[in-house]
């Protein structure tokens, strides 16, 4: 996929197509005062990129596409396994004070739980400060009882998309997702294994990237 | 600007001069068994693009450019004044407590502090949960023992670009800037009105919008 800076004549087609649809190549040439020929790689430009449509017999329609197909179609192109980043776990044991300290020292805003290595909960620096502020004993109460637990828990997959991903993260309000791969454990039944995380901080981080190439 | 999805024999022209370059239009029809008339509309393309570099008597030359240039121009054009949220403030003799209450009602992750209508703090969560650990009163100590105070805040103007404050966002490890209009209060001193704010939630939410839009 390429992008293309439209010239001062291309814009002029696009503008006298929208005014007299459906038009002619060879009425778009007389305004213009040029020869048909002249116009021939400029219409294959305007129709290849789906701003114009040509019928045969007929003439030259504009379609109504805009230049922010593009980006989309390239967000969308993105995998959450290429952008993930490591996610911070502890056990469903662990204290809400140890927790913190895990927190402060990983400097995430979010911190994931597990259970015999599997997902159970998720807690966000909002759920700590909200029970810091409670007065629960924190060095005393195991983060099991304050993690929002399974199977509340909006998850992302590394063959998603980070559209989807971060549209996830905007629909339910989180600061970010776990990453996760399903493992059948038995009967049937299976469990999520923690293998990345997407945040916001993710998502900002890809935007300047994104922003920044040339 | 458009974008356009090259054709199999526009990947095939670009495969032919990453090889050979430089080779001249007629080599390159005569390797597609084509004639030169042919191919012209797709030069054309090619070099307007700017993945294709023309030179007179010389032929073609691969430039390297990709796709993802036009992402990167859409990003930059998108300015701070299109996409600012509104800011949370409270004043600088507010309790930690109060402003920890205005953060879950406002469901914020940070708060701007002003002193006289202008801004002189910035309080994050991570601020509040390392102070509501801490053992602090929070009902007693004002927000203004704690917040990060001018001139050490990170800020941005409407006019700037969304990439320059995501830049700064992720530069400074913070989670958002407030959006500001400096003011002249005398002696030629000036103070920062909050007119805004730019947080992580913001980029994401953008980036979101891009995916989406068709």
């Amino acid at each position: 996929m390429i992008f293309i800076q439209l010239s001062e004549r291309q814009e002029k087609i696009i503008d006298i197509v929208k005014e007299n649809e459906p038009i002619t190549g060879e009425a778009i040439a007389q305004r213009l005062k040029l020869t048909r020929s002249t116009l021939r790689p400029d219409l294959a430009i305007l129709t290849m990129s789906g701003i114009l449509d040509a019928r045969p017999k007929v003439g030259y329609f504009y379609t109504g596409k805009t230049a922010f197909s593009f980006v989309s179609e390239s967000i969308r192109k993105i995998k959450v396994s290429e952008v993930k980043s490591v996610p911070i776990v502890v056990d469903e044991e662990s204290s809400i004070y140890d927790s913190i300290v895990t927190l402060f020292l990983e400097d995430v805003s979010s911190i994931f739980v597990t259970s015999n290595g599997f997902l159970t909960g998720v807690v966000s620096r909002k759920d700590f400060l909200k029970n810091a502020i409670g007065g629960l004993d924190l060095n005393k109460t195991p983060i099991g009882v304050i993690m929002t637990r399974m199977p509340n828990i909006v998850v992302t997959k590394p063959e998603e998309t980070i559209l989807d991903a971060a549209m996830k993260i905007i629909d339910h309000e989180v600061d970010s997702i776990p990453v996760v791969e399903e493992v059948e454990i038995k009967d049937g039944k299976s469990e999520y294994r923690i293998i990345g995380k997407i945040s916001k901080t993710t998502i900002t981080r890809l935007f300047v990237e994104l922003g920044k190439n040339d």
